[in-house]
């Protein structure tokens, strides 16, 4: 894997954790890597993300992906969140994509489009 | 999707992200949905997610799957941190698991096996 | 305490660290109030200040002290937030205004008023 | 205030603000404090403190001052929130100490000594 980062095809978010549990394993880094240590590095890495939306407007904030530089740098903090968190459900033993659809679930019963339509205080916990 | 929750196959990811795009739509909330609002609320979930393993050891965090109530509620977390990463990426047009894996490699030139191993001061950004 | 919190005086912080001192003392959470565990937890405490902000426009955020119910609950994080940064700085052994005066002194000497004004880009790291 | 910081007395948090204040308006960056933006810092901040505590064990950060470097890091990251913590609470016009010792009453009445004595799961809104 350090010679050949693994392309995903339908596994996807499978993939991706298998690809970094080995890059865990061959480093001996499986003893830092606590729900507790990662749940830790997931939020350093959120972190950062705000720190490059921080001081945009939410407009600005929105065409942040056409500046290049700027662009590239939320992208590679947008993986980094990502790395984690999946290695983080990987060792939970937690199927990401089933969690956030059954949690989905439960908003879509809290928020019913009729109510919720076009309301931020509706919105607080989509 | 109000009535049944995408189920996942291959597209994961994709299809996650076309879930909730059709969910915020339905809700006229992509006007609350700029990259610097979700960054604000992928944050915010990741709070939640560390109140719940604050105060466990590693050890103790590493079992809290073994706990009904409390494994629930890191899974719902993990659900909710997945939500809002997946929208972000969405709304920005980047490739979650792609970005990962570019990320991925990057750091794999940065932490080579040899001189990483077992060291936690090399695990910082991996 | 528990009957009468310290009102505050010139002393301010430090009265507040040793009020929360005692606090956890007669609890006997100084087990828990490691600099890791406390760490976890003022994050937590920043991810509920946001959840309050994140659908707001900067400019309603500007004015959410005028509405008395949201107001009151920002008011209630900043309080959490405080709370978990004295104690954490107490356990550390960190004089809290003084190591925020010695940051400041740094962003004095890399932001100088007249490269700096008015630029965004400038403020990232105020 | 650029060539020579506030040195803090009885004041402490009310002088820190006033330098912040100065600092701000020198720079012409109140338009970028707005509460939303500032909430935004605060949280990037502790996400780099988080980064310095993520893969030591409990233990291990609670001796983090005692290594020169490590402690040295520490600490800038403590004073760094700290300075978006008391602008905040300035631009908001909460008085941060005080809004700690309300929210504190709070706490003690719903973790009465006898009951919350040495347990994690009451600790959890300290």
């Amino acid at each position: 894997m350090t010679n050949q980062p693994a392309t995903h095809g339908g596994a996807g978010v499978e993939s991706l954790a298998e690809v970094l549990r080995r890059f865990a394993e061959e480093r001996d880094w499986q003893q830092f890597h606590t729900p507790k240590n990662l749940a830790m590095a997931l939020s350093g890495e959120v972190g950062e993300l705000l720190a490059e939306l921080q001081w945009l407007t939410p407009d600005e904030s929105a065409r942040v992906m056409a500046d290049p530089v700027a662009g590239a740098r939320v992208r590679a903090e947008i993986g980094d969140v990502m790395i984690y968190l999946v290695r983080l459900a990987d060792v939970l033993g937690i199927d990401l994509v089933q969690a956030a659809t059954d949690k989905l679930a439960d908003s879509a019963r809290r928020y019913p489009v009729e109510q919720a339509r076009g309301s931020a205080a509706k919105a607080v916990d989509a």
